[in-house]
């Protein structure tokens, strides 16, 4: 039972449209404060677009997320479960990119990521464009690879983009296969779709035994089955989890920079974050949410209502006796 | 079959942005009218959001939708109902509430439903924030508890707010329980989701008997099987309907001040209303449409199209020889 | 195999937010380019609302599809087909209408079209209200009628409005029938729903042999029963398909002037028109996306997406060796 | 003083929000109603666009218009002139529109008018684009010329359109010039800006004798110069006050379809009704305020804000022994 | 000169969108930080607008405005002062007030200014309504009288609304003067414009002796000479200044709840507070910012950078020796 | 007189609404075009952002502004310039960017106006955020510097940012001046203002000769009286102007990433431009316009009104004999 320091405000107590908004009303714990070290599980804002191809915004997701956080209350309506009566859990802040230098901003949020792993911390990241998953990868992975779990509607998987360029919010996935922070074998991408480039994303998916679900396959299947599959390839293993909210359809979430049309309704969404009960998650992330977008904030909201399925699964995995 | 005084206006005659919006462009018969004493059911708009604990704004609910009701036609093109033929139907106008005060708001719609009740007229309210749905009560059963089909993402069903405040819209059907309003052995809940503070609303409502129906066993159940239950619990009795907009996922309806992501579509949200058929319906109301969430209007042109479906089945019970 | 001239863009070469938009970011060919004698699949603005009888816009409708399918990329991600490697595709640019005049517009659209017929292309138009595909009809029907499968949510069956009018986007496929365009028995109408004026249009389509397929009747069916037999009401005859983006729900879909709740999702759109495979179109329009509606452009994209299915079984129909 | 009947529902009494939205919260009193003959000013919306050859919308003006004058008050807050308790105004509702016909609709307004004229009463219309002037002043200038103060940023003086058209919202006045309805000695545009076409309009103008004061020279001379000019060139015949809303700058006034930047503020747009004071006003309009674009209602907020000045103006006047 | 500790972040270290959004980015240090004893100048979100009665929306207004400050930089540009080099300035969270309740709203606001008084620190106020101004003032005020620069369109002098309702936005200063924390002899009220109920307020003010000067004069004489009058009028005692956003013209400051037409620009908004350079100012709130009429942020850019004005004057003033 | 080819299409003709949006309907003459040698003004699109610092979009303003610019005339309506009858104009087309890399970004574009400059052509062209003018100054000043007037409200002077990072939207002209592009004492920078870092952008300012005209200043003396000076500034000699739409007040050019509160209002953007007349202009853009943050397309529609003007006294510029 975590310590009242972490409990996150009542909207009892105080009203929802009322104070600095933090993720989930958590305390604000940065990586100098003298309680990080209870920390068990850190949320982290990563506001940075510099692998963005097309339209540009995920660096204002952070901000954003927060704001609609606070719409978020202590106990999941579907489960029960009380996530933040189980672990301590904090806003660690944003890690702080810069803007006009991609390599800069990879090594920052690496140096970042290190140092929330030495702590002990399992960290969920909200972004942030899906670059910023390989550098949190590089600090997660750093001696072993992960399986990885990945909701979206793209495979990020693609080598590289005008003309070479290796960086980007398309190809996180290839680098980190490459560099070995992933095991290709207990890697599934579910929900892929939109119009596509070529096959060659798909044909190194293939190549490396990445399982790649589509979502006309997902649509037939059925959540339950498909992420039923999902648990199995990834087993007991150590496993990240990363959701593109494109993997959503854009009727639901609007506020993204590349989205693709006919993808899962909200309550879709929610259900397979929590189908990942049981699943050894030691690190995930909700990305590409893009204020631009959706000034309205529905995106950002039911980006935080992912966020605290996520949570609830990390809680009660990391109180599970693993 | 109503005289010519009470059928709305055609766009076959006059296009529907034309003329000043009245409900589904009926009559406006205030309660001075002389025709008020031929009216079988009323339209009425109750602008005030008085209980809101979060974000406000359905105090402005009434005007929008009566602007998005000028599309509805004369005839449901599923069941094939005209309403405007059956029975007499009218705009009664608004309830002019008091936005400084809870309590006198409170006494002034009760005041002004007296009257409806009084003049024999079947109300078919559009809010405002839920707490409005207690003085509409208030008034409807007076000498005996009703039963609820109520659609909503919350269960309203809470003790208090901030320190003991007891009129929120988070609040309104325990106190129509604790008053006598509402029997509620014969008072069930649909869609119930979203994250919760606690249990308190959930143990209230099972001490007293009544039916929650979370959004999981809806999705799971499919509203046919889930709405037969819903007419079973209320069966035969006067029954009243409560419609709260955040029923519906927030992608097909936005403009609302508290969503729960997670929820039914538009077609289901139709569904469950066409669904109510053979309910004996003395009262009904859509509230919770806020339109500074959603200044398209989409939402208010759900919420009438709504209002539309129940008004079908009002009009068809009237005059069924029950 | 098409020649290079006739390639779009990739967004590996030139990011998807730079250069002028075209369709699909197809080279530009207007009626009097020297390349229009090779195009065989040409894609069409049609910026016309004069038909339109409640809240205009479409005329800008074309502008904003052509910004977003500039999201489109070479390859359908579902067949795997590459229509731009099957035949050569080009904009054509728009059809310049008559804003001031129903008749002029009328006759300036099927001009145009009879020189796209003669330079023996497939028109793929983008409206423009609905009212649009009558005068391409004339241009496409002229010695023969046509089959159709018509997506939409309304009828668009109607004698007449306001007292006589003629032309309007709630009647070209009334005037289409008795003009001998159309042949009404190898017409199906797919996704009706919304309040009703009356049933004069239904009777209308009873009585010529329309197939009209409620939205009620979609759902419980499922796209892939309903399009089994549209695909057999058409037969292998000569067919136009009409598109009204109305036919979606208008939380997918909420740019458009006259929607109507409870349609299908972004999916169901998608799938419906890949399900026309093996149709023999021999044209097809997308039409009433209204982008004062829908400032975001997610209306549009879904507009182009659903283009593109129906293109990619344009082009596999012309190479099939039919 | 006028009987109570005429008063306008007061804000403190019910809250702004609240009741269904006439004018300026006056009695709506349609043509047949008992008490038409007791009117001295109407207030009539002209839902009509018909005449727009760029961006549809203003037919949607009155509405909006009616929605945000429930935020005039009843007292003039720089003069102290009570309009309502000067003269019986009322909104007397909307003309009805063919939207599918030109011609009719033009004839509509025009017998509308006259049954306003007829009942003696002093007509301030809301518009609607800019051709609907032209069938109020051939119900308004039957038998005789008025003189005009038009503001705007368009002569709307250009012979046709489209090759011939001759009923645009760019041509009303070459038509109300050439049918006798004005005398262009006793006309005077004010306001006129923008990239140009040619020089036909004004040259026009000047073959006529209208008076064209360009933005220039209004910011140059300022206001009260120029007003002085304007009610010069009037004197003390009968005139109309034809008030295109794209007068104003585009940042005080975006919701409208045809903006020029470079326009007045606010406070200029308010002070030229202003300086209106003793011109002997027979009749005056706004038009052009278009809803699509501009959701939030300001551009509508501004149009009723200058119909309150226009018609403290005619009040005055119509009390003042003249 | 301040320690680092109450530096604000700079945007040339970390980006401007990062980080969790404090007023200006400086230090959140609530009523129980050990470091609260250090602070002169508090800045305060007064998240309420329970005074509301009209168009609800202030109580988002402090959140929104933090998110915008984060572009305030460190200097300001026209003067030179650096108020973080002054005086130690921090952000001290929110006053939490009770949506259910004026009564107590007021309370918990006067205790919350209670603390922030006895602390020694000068509050710069972020609304809210502008019922806000009085239980801050019941505060600051307690045992003597204060002048007031009050800069806004309305004069919120009235007596009381809705039937007796004595606490509404439009009532504070009217209980301020009957509850001696105002002097009205030193108190200017500039800007006052838009439609009036009645001259009640005005004849109130004239009675006790405030000063009003309206927009019409405003205008005439321009921000340099109103504001020499104004500091006149405050001399050297204890001043507070209360800037309602709704003085600058809705152009410029569109999100706010009862707009007035014809106000200042941008430019004169910030002259007026740079203007009150000299003047002894104990507190100072910038209220009535309401988001859902503004999402863009950009009358919350404006409003920040109007206190950024305020705090150099409040900076300079506390150092100067007085 | 230019040949036929050239002449934008008329809205006369061609519904403005209609056609694929060139810049202000110009022929697409792109570098590969066989009239390209007959072009002697270029409008090209620079859709790159890879400079700014704080909030993205100015990639997606070339499209924006295309498509706003079809509301452009053939005529000045100020001055009688007839622009694209003095000379041959076209839309060039767009630079293609890397949005990944900076550098190769920045070469890129300078090997496009090496190409425009090889042909002769003067290049107007639209941003893209103002990193993209040290490019555009690279080709244009190879060979010797130019003057330049600068209407901004920041200097764009920094040295760096992020610790070291050379190239940001905050340093163009300090490097442009360090590579001896720009004649320090020919450039002149207009409507500086907002809060600021600190002095050193000033400092380096003073150091080489720039002049500064804060916006204190400018409203001060005047647009008339500035621009006379801002003339003898740059002389006889060849000056590049460089427009920055956060020059104007954000009420007017909401649609930008870094606005500053109190700047010029739209009629004084045009009139500085206009006031260009006589400058010897060899090069001008427009730059930061992020259609992100202004839907509405209002924002580009100045920009475009803008370009206008400038591209107005170019082309009298280049048939003036000198």
């Amino acid at each position: 039972m975590p310590d009242s320091f972490f409990h996150p405000v009542s909207g009892f107590e105080l009203p929802r449209f009322a104070g600095v908004p933090t993720f989930m009303r958590l305390p604000l714990v940065d990586l100098d404060h003298p309680r990080l070290k209870d920390v068990r599980i850190g949320l982290i804002g990563a506001p940075w677009d510099g692998g963005t191809t097309n339209r540009p915004g995920p660096r204002h997701g952070p901000r954003q997320l927060r704001d609609m956080s606070t719409m978020i209350r202590a106990q999941n309506g579907a489960t029960g479960v009380r996530p933040f009566e189980l672990v301590n859990c904090a806003d660690l802040g944003d890690v702080g990119p810069n803007p006009a230098s991609v390599d800069d901003s990879l090594k920052r949020m690496t140096d970042f990521y290190d140092k929330v792993v030495a702590a002990g911390i399992v960290p969920l990241s909200a972004g942030g464009d899906h670059l910023c998953s390989l550098p949190i990868l590089r600090a997660l992975a750093k001696d072993r690879p992960l399986g990885m779990i990945h909701f979206d509607s793209h495979t990020d998987l693609y080598k590289s983009y005008f003309g070479g360029m290796l960086y980007t919010h398309g190809t996180p996935f290839r680098r980190a296969v490459e560099e070995g922070l992933l095991d290709p074998k207990r890697v599934v991408q579910i929900g892929i779709r939109g119009t596509a480039y070529d096959n060659e994303d798909r044909d190194f998916a293939a190549s490396v035994g990445i399982r790649v679900i589509p979502i006309e396959e997902f649509h037939a299947r059925g959540p339950e089955d498909v992420m039923t599959e999902a648990r199995e390839i990834v087993g007991l293993g150590e496993t990240y989890v990363s959701y593109d909210i494109d993997f959503v359809d854009p009727a639901f979430a609007p506020g993204t920079g590349t989205p693709e049309v006919g993808g899962p309704n909200s309550f879709q969404a929610l259900q397979v974050a929590r189908l990942l009960d049981g699943v050894n998650i030691v690190g995930a992330d909700l990305v590409e949410v893009s204020p631009p977008f959706d000034a309205t904030g529905g995106t950002a909201f039911l980006g935080v209502s992912i966020m605290f399925e996520l949570l609830c699964n990390m809680a009660v995995s990391l109180t599970s006796g693993r």
